[in-house]
C-alpha cells in the first residue's frame, strides 16, 4: 500500500508543495548576506574578502555573536576564554577512549558535543553566550583527540595560549605548526564560519525555536552538516581526487570528469543552491590550494582541480563551491580526508551560535505543514483477515 | 550595533518573512492527517480513535513504517526484533554509569541515542529500516537505566518477551506491571506516536534532507522535542500541578488559573498551532487520567485539571492539548515528572522514523532563505581605532 499511495499521488498536481522551501524567507538576520548573482558574501556588515585579509577566526566569532567588531580588550577577553576552556571533561575523554575507532568522525563529534552539555548542567538554558564559548573552545580538542586515539597515538593536551588554528594543528600533529600553516587554517576557519540559511543553520534555529538549549541545537546542526549533500561534500571531493591519484600523477582529469558526466554521476564540489557564479570563498581557497599544493609537492592535485573546474565550466557552466578547493587545501596540510567536515564544524559553530542567539532574541516556534496524501478513516480489519 | 541593527529593522515592513513557516506546505506525507477544525487525527489511513481501541504500539510502528497494517507474521517478526534488540551496548552503559546524575534526562537521552550509532557502524546509511528498529528497541532501555542509576538503584536488564510498554515499566520499576498499567502506557505510546509536521519531525526530515543518517536525524529530533515549547510541555504541566499540590488537597485550581492569566503567565498544556478544538488525543488521555487518579488516590489531580480546563475554556476559549492530561496519567503511574518527555520520545520515534523513510523516498535538500537586514561592505577599522 505504501507504493499504491505514492503512485496515486502526483506531485505535479500539488504545485504549492515546496519540498526544499526554495525561496521561502523564514527569518530576518544580521549574520550574513549572500548575493548569489554577484558572488558577494557579507558577514554582519563586512565583506568576506576584507575579513579574509584582515581578520581572525576569534574576531569573526565576536562579530557574529555581537553584531560588531571587538575592541582590543574585548577580543583579548574572548580569546582568553577560548584558551582557558579548551579542556574536555572526563566523561568525554572516557567516551573517546572507548568508542570504536572505525566510527565516523562526525558521528563521534555529534555524540561528544551532545555530551559537553554535562559541563554546563548548572548554567541555565539562556546562558547561551557562555555555552557558545565553551563549545567553540572544546570542539577542536575533541576532533584532535579522536584523530590521535584512532591512530594509536597519545592525546596531546591543549595549550592555554595561541589561536584556535595554532592550537588545533598542535593537538592534531603533536608539534607546533609554522606561521604559514596556522594562517592557512585560520583563513579556512574564517571562510567557513557563516553562510546564511543553509540546512544545518536552519536546523539549529528550528531546534532553538522550541526554546531548547544550545547543545541540542549544535548537536542537531552537526548531524545535519554530516550529510553528503551538505558538509560531507568536501570529503567526497577528496575521494574523487584520490580516485585520480590511484591512476598515477599523469591521470587525465578532463577525461575523468567527462566520463563521470556521461555516466550521470554526481561531481562533488560544484554548484550551489544560491550562488549562480563563482563562490567568493572558493577564490580564496583556490589561491591557497595552488600555493600549498606546490609547496608540498602535490602540484597534480591543483592541476586536476583546475582541469575539472574548466571541464565543468565548459560542459555544464557550473562553478565550484566552497568544498571544492578546501579538499586540496586540507589534504596539502596533511589532514585526513574524513576529518574535513569536522574542521568545517569547528568553524561553522561561529555562525550556528550567532543564529541561535538571534533566534532567542526574536523567537517563534517553526512549524510548517505537510499535505496528507493518504486515505482516511479506513476500516480496521482484524489481523487474521489481512 | 546589535541593537541598532534590530531597532532599524521593522518587521512589519517585511510581511513576507514567515518566521514560524505558518501555512507553508513543505512536504506531502502518508503518515498522518490532522484536521484541526474537527479534531480528527489519522495515522496512515486509520483514525486515532480506532487505533486507540484496537491496535498496539508495535503495530502502529509497522503501520507508520510500511503504510499498511501488518499480517500476523509481520507483526510477530517486528515484535521479536524489538524484543531481541533491547540490550544497549557497553559504551552507552559506561556513559550512563559515569554521567552526572543531575543531568537532564532528555540531554542524557540525546547523547545516548547519538552514541547508539556505534552499534551500527558497519550498516550503510540506507539501512534505515533496521536502524529504526534498533533505536525503537533501545530507547526504553536507556531511559529506564538512567532513571534507576540516578536513584542509586541497579539497572534491570530488559526481558526478551513482552510488549514495549510492559518491558519499559518492568525495567523502570524492577517488577512486572499489571495488565492495566501496561495497557495504559501502550495507549499513551499509540497516542504520541505521530503528529504531522511538528518541530521535531520537521527537524528530523531536514536532517535527512542532507542524506545524513537516521541516528543524526533522531538525535536532532530529541534535541528539538526537549524544548519547553514542544515536548517539554508535559513536564511543565506537572510542575504546575505540583504547585497546587504544595497548597494542599483543597487548593483552588480555578483561582490559581485566573491568577496566572491575570499575571499573563503561560498556562502549559493548552492551545495548539493546529487544533482549534479539543485535541482527540486529549479525550483518550482525559479518560485515563480520570480512572487512574481515582485508582491511585490522587482524585485531586483530575479535579484540578478539570477546574483548569473549564476556566481556560470560559476565560480564553482555549482547549487542552495532548500534554495536559498526559501529565496526570504519567504521575498516577508513578513516573517521575522529568521523564515524561523521554516517554514521549520512545513513542514519537515511530513517527520520526516513518517521516525519515518518506524523506529518503522523495528527498530534496531543505534550504529556505533569510532576509539580511544589516549593513554591507562597511569599512574595517583597525582594532585600535574602534
Amino acid at each position: 500500500m505504501a507504493n499504491d499511495l505514492h503512485t496515486v499521488f502526483d506531485e505535479t498536481l500539488y504545485p504549492y508543495i515546496n519540498k526544499g522551501l526554495d525561496g521561502v524567507v523564514a527569518f530576518s538576520t544580521t549574520k550574513s548576506s549572500i548575493d548569489g548573482q554577484n558572488g558577494e558574501l557579507i558577514y554582519t556588515g563586512y565583506n568576506i574578502d576584507v575579513l579574509a585579509e584582515k581578520s581572525t577566526f576569534e574576531e569573526v566569532c565576536f562579530l557574529l555573536w555581537n553584531d560588531r567588531l571587538p575592541t582590543q580588550n574585548e577580543l583579548d577577553d574572548l580569546t582568553h576564554k577560548f584558551q582557558a576552556r579548551r579542556d574536555i571533561p572526563k566523561v568525554v575523554l572516557d567516551y573517546l577512549h572507548s568508542v570504536d575507532k572505525e566510527s565516523k568522525p562526525m558521528s563521534v563529534l555529534r555524540t561528544a558535543t551532545s555530551m559537553l552539555s554535562e559541563t554546563d548542567i548548572h548554567l541555565p538554558d539562556d546562558s547561551y553566550y557562555e555555552k557558545a564559548i565553551n563549545i567553540t573552545a572544546k570542539l577542536p580538542t575533541i576532533i584532535a583527540a579522536f584523530s590521535r586515539l584512532r591512530s594509536g597515538k597519545e592525546i596531546v593536551q591543549p595549550k592555554i595560549t595561541g589561536s584556535t588554528a595554532f592550537n588545533f594543528l598542535y593537538m592534531l600533529n603533536g608539534e607546533e605548526p609554522g606561521i604559514q600553516a596556522e594562517k592557512t587554517l585560520d583563513l579556512c576557519l574564517i571562510l567557513h564560519a557563516e553562510h546564511g540559511m543553509n540546512a544545518s543553520t536552519f536546523t539549529c534555529r528550528t531546534v532553538g525555536g522550541t526554546l531548547s538549549d544550545l547543545y541540542s541545537a549544535i548537536t542537531a546542526a552537526i548531524g545535519t552538516l554530516k550529510g553528503p549533500l551538505h558538509g560531507g561534500a568536501n570529503t567526497a571531493v577528496m575521494q574523487m581526487l584520490m580516485e585520480l591519484e590511484e591512476q598515477g600523477k599523469d591521470a587525465n582529469a578532463v577525461a575523468f570528469t567527462k566520463d563521470k558526466l556521461a555516466k550521470k554521476e554526481k561531481i562533488m564540489g560544484f554548484g550551489h543552491r544560491v550562488y549562480k557564479t563563482f563562490d567568493p570563498r572558493a577564490r580564496h581557497l583556490q589561491k591557497m590550494a595552488q600555493s600549498l599544493s606546490e609547496e608540498t609537492g602535490h602540484e597534480e592535485l591543483y592541476r586536476w582541480s583546475m582541469d575539472m573546474l574548466n571541464t565543468m565550466k565548459s560542459e555544464k557552466n557550473i562553478d565550484p563551491n566552497v568544498d571544492f578547493f578546501s579538499a586540496t587545501v586540507y589534504f596539502s596540510m596533511g589532514i585526513q580526508p574524513d576529518l574535513y567536515t569536522c574542521i568545517f564544524t569547528m568553524s561553522r559553530i561561529a555562525g550556528w551560535a550567532g543564529h541561535y542567539m538571534e533566534q532567542m532574541e526574536h523567537n517563534r516556534l517553526v512549524r510548517p505543514r505537510a499535505l496528507y496524501v493518504g486515505e482516511k478513516n479506513m476500516d480496521y480489519a482484524p489481523i487474521e483477515e489481512r
